[in-house]
């Protein structure tokens, strides 16, 4: 046994299954003791930022890491903005990323690099395995640490002499312990809080948002007035009809001002305290109204779920409150605004059990509007504002989920960013609609722009959000990469593609001409 | 005046006259301030890794800096492979990345990162600017810090904050100081060696291959019988018709081992020990010959042409030795290798001064056959390993030579990683022809799992070299950005679409189907 199979027999006993992977020279070995082990699924990717961003929405749907395998420090290093959004997500990731034989290191080849400096800013866990004897442990010990405080992001660093190097065992997995709810006293000092009369909002995010964790604070809430709300940005919420619904925070600073307006008290569940996405000059960036007591119920390493319900019991909260959705599924639309016409379609037609992927920014507005009411369905969002990971993450979710319809809405600029994910989708033969809201600019920027206050602004800088010269060809785009692909130009168009796609299974890309 | 009006009014009073952008909030008051100043030419590129990789093709073809502007550290991450190319290249840079307002950093919004963090692995120099005020100082100063020693990347962080306060002045440029030769002491030094009758080699890459540089060392050859050699991959070579040719040092390190087999003494010039590109198990890395002294010319902090013409001025070579290269155009293929024919093509047609970038890989080996005698060419190559800067590459040389016919051949795998850039060829109207070696696989991967020894090479390995399922089609790619495109499936196409391309001005995209 060398180390590269020992990396992929460890793996495999450890639970992970799937491996999204751009490798190189210098991870050959690892490639070829993938043949080895039937029980791992290796799914090429052609951009790293795919790979990453597939891990992301693999983990969220299956609740445990896949395993990247990228190419030396560049090869990570296309994949960091999608690994900074998966450490937003606390998605648990294996990040196994190659790197020059050890004594190669220091002869500086073209490709040397610091691999470790690369992938500090996103990992929780990093190792560099010293011979193929310790790969095991290693790939252990780094399953482990994905594993742990809710979701890590675990990058273990194999210079090539590790993959060609005897090994002699498997490492031995061991699960981090299972997550606690907080300890009693800070269930029953919570409880008291809520019973004080004050004005509280109950601000949750992470897997406080399945639907048992939002299910108990809808209790929680109707025992105590309490108002439950999500962060505005959260890795996935389980929703759709039968369950509870839970709003979300706003966007921009002074929406959030308006909301938590009055707030006497904030408790806190897997969030912090709210602040602006962006600052902004002369508008507040911390957005705890003045006077407002802030309180932390459970953070991501302790178990949300079981405190929201430990405190929906210590106050006497009723089992089975009002507020469960109804199943509403809304009417084609046959006119009017095309995308607020896609989030309806998309409610009308989404099977049981879709899952939603929203990264469509300003075309996503109506989005909430259809979907509380849709047949339950999961939502994830862009968690680390780097644009660009819906398309990967889609692919990701369908791989956890391979019976489940996989729907993306994506506004045109971010998608550009890892197209690439549409060829793994036609690879693997994914169940996703692709939706491009082809509005032909970065809308949100023209929105900002005026928003933070700039002066002088004209053609040159308007420039710079212009995504319209030349037009984007997304039904082209698609056909390049082997996906199905539609253009609807009105709603009849929307109505008839949205038909299509749902009904059909396989990758399909609906270019919405906005 | 605000920081951002001092930033761009001190750029170019620098001689910073290009900036590559995708540009988001925390760099609106930046983008706004490109409208004061008409010197300051604005390209929009969809993904940050054509910024960078065109800021790096820029500073090849103008010998001076473009600034990028990106957004925050995930914008930065996914411009850090190309940055890694360009740092080899030894291309100046100045890497302007925008991060949360400093009241804001330390509020964990979604976007926060470590910038600095993300940017040390490839940058020579980091400065985080505190205040508006700072701004054209620090401006100026990584302008001077990227064009020092030969060429460096200069990374300046601008919190949003530095945009909107103020600012008194722009920065003061100076310049570095010019780069000198060596002492007359290592010139006499070196002159002596190459008197010794050693079987002697000089070993050569950066400004060195410029053709002054070239001619240097071949009349330095004529007189010593010493052999000239250039590093494998070289940020710009100066070649072609009328000009001194010099070959590379092969890939492969047998070959390395065989070309330098006898070699007594080496003589560098802005190179390094020669290494392989990878270690591979019982194969040697480093490739000097056992016995072998090594001696250093002139680094690249040094004038490396006026440190060869020193020697060859010492030693008294001859002015005009023989060996120029005659003008040869290739009759066009009528058969054979299809790859072959593309480079007999490019050959026959190419106007005089074209720009040629090479990131062929496997579908290149026949560039060096017909080029050398071509009309007289600037040659670009990948010169840190990380695929995928050749098209972001000719976008930025197209920048800086508009007048001249840029030339990229590109492997299909390498190219799928910054295909954004064709949209910002067609965008800016670069006459540039984009040629696709579509040999739908990694195959550089299929040889090199073979090399390293790896065993059980199966169906799974091989199907991670694979890009044929299902098969990109380059064509479709090409025109959802805008940019005309001709598929050549046989010698036939190739020759005509080829003397379509090369006499019609603008973006093109040939795919040929190996």
């Amino acid at each position: 046994m060398n180390g590269a199979q020992s990396l992929i027999g460890t793996l495999i006993q450890s639970e992970v299954e799937v491996c999204f992977t751009n490798p190189g020279t210098s991870e050959m070995h690892f490639v070829a003791a993938l043949d080895r082990e039937p029980d791992m699924r290796a799914v090429l990717v052609l951009f790293e930022g795919v790979a990453t961003g597939a891990a992301d929405g693999y983990a969220r749907m299956s609740g445990k890491p896949a395993a990247n395998l990228l190419h030396l420090g560049p090869g990570l290093a296309n994949g960091l903005a999608n690994l900074h959004n998966a450490k937003k997500a606390r998605s648990p990731v294996v990040n196994i990323v190659g790197d020059h034989a050890s004594y190669h290191q220091l002869l500086e080849a073209p490709l040397t690099s610091d691999v470790k400096a690369f992938a500090a800013p996103v990992s929780h866990w990093i190792k560099s395995s010293p011979n193929g004897a310790e790969v095991g442990h290693d790939a252990a010990a780094a399953v482990r640490a994905a594993n742990s405080n809710g979701g890590q992001i675990a990058s273990l660093i194999l210079p090539a002499d590790t993959a060609w190097t005897p090994a002699h065992d498997y490492g031995v997995y061991r699960a981090p312990p299972s997550l606690m709810p907080p300890p009693a006293a800070a269930i029953e000092k919570i409880s008291a809080l809520l019973a004080n009369g004050k004005n509280t909002v109950i601000l949750m995010t992470g897997h406080a948002l399945r639907a048992r964790g939002v299910e108990a604070a809808s209790r929680i809430a109707a025992k105590s007035g309490a108002k439950i709300l999500a962060d505005t940005f959260n890795a996935r919420t389980e929703r759709g009809a039968g369950r509870y619904a839970i709003a979300r925070l706003p966007y921009f600073a002074e929406q959030i001002v308006e909301t938590l307006a009055g707030t006497e008290q904030l408790i806190i569940v897997g969030s912090q305290s709210p602040v602006s996405f962006f600052a902004y000059p002369d508008i507040p960036n911390y957005l705890v109204p003045e006077g407002c007591a802030t309180y932390v119920l459970a953070t991501h390493g302790e178990d949300m779920v079981g405190a929201l319900e430990a405190v929906a019991e210590e106050i006497g909260a009723p089992q089975d409150p009002p507020g469960k959705m109804d199943l509403i599924r809304p009417d084609l639309a046959n006119g009017g605004d095309i995308a607020t016409a896609v989030w309806a379609a998309m409610a009308h037609y989404m099977p049981d059990n879709s899952i939603i992927v929203d990264e469509a920014t300003t075309s996503g507005i109506a989005s909430e509007m259809f979907l509380a009411n849709a047949p339950q369905h999961d939502y994830l969002q862009l968690t680390g504002g780097s644009i660009g990971i819906g398309l990967p993450l889609s692919l990701g979710a369908s791989i956890a989920c391979p019976d489940r319809k996989v729907i993306c809405g994506h506004g045109d600029g971010g998608a550009m960013y890892t197209l690439q994910a549409l060829w793994s989708q036609a690879r693997e033969n994914c169940d996703v609609v692709n939706i491009i809201f082809s509005n032909r600019k970065y809308m949100i920027l023209e929105i900002e722009i005026m928003r933070v206050g700039a002066e002088n602004v004209g053609p040159k800088a308007l420039d710079m959000f212009d995504l319209g010269r030349p037009n984007l060809d997304w039904c082209q785009l698609a056909g390049g990469m082997g996906v199905h692909a539609m253009r609807a130009s009105n709603v009849d168009e929307v109505n008839e593609a949205m038909a299509h796609c749902m009904s059909n299974k396989g990758p399909h890309l609906i270019e919405v001409i906005i």
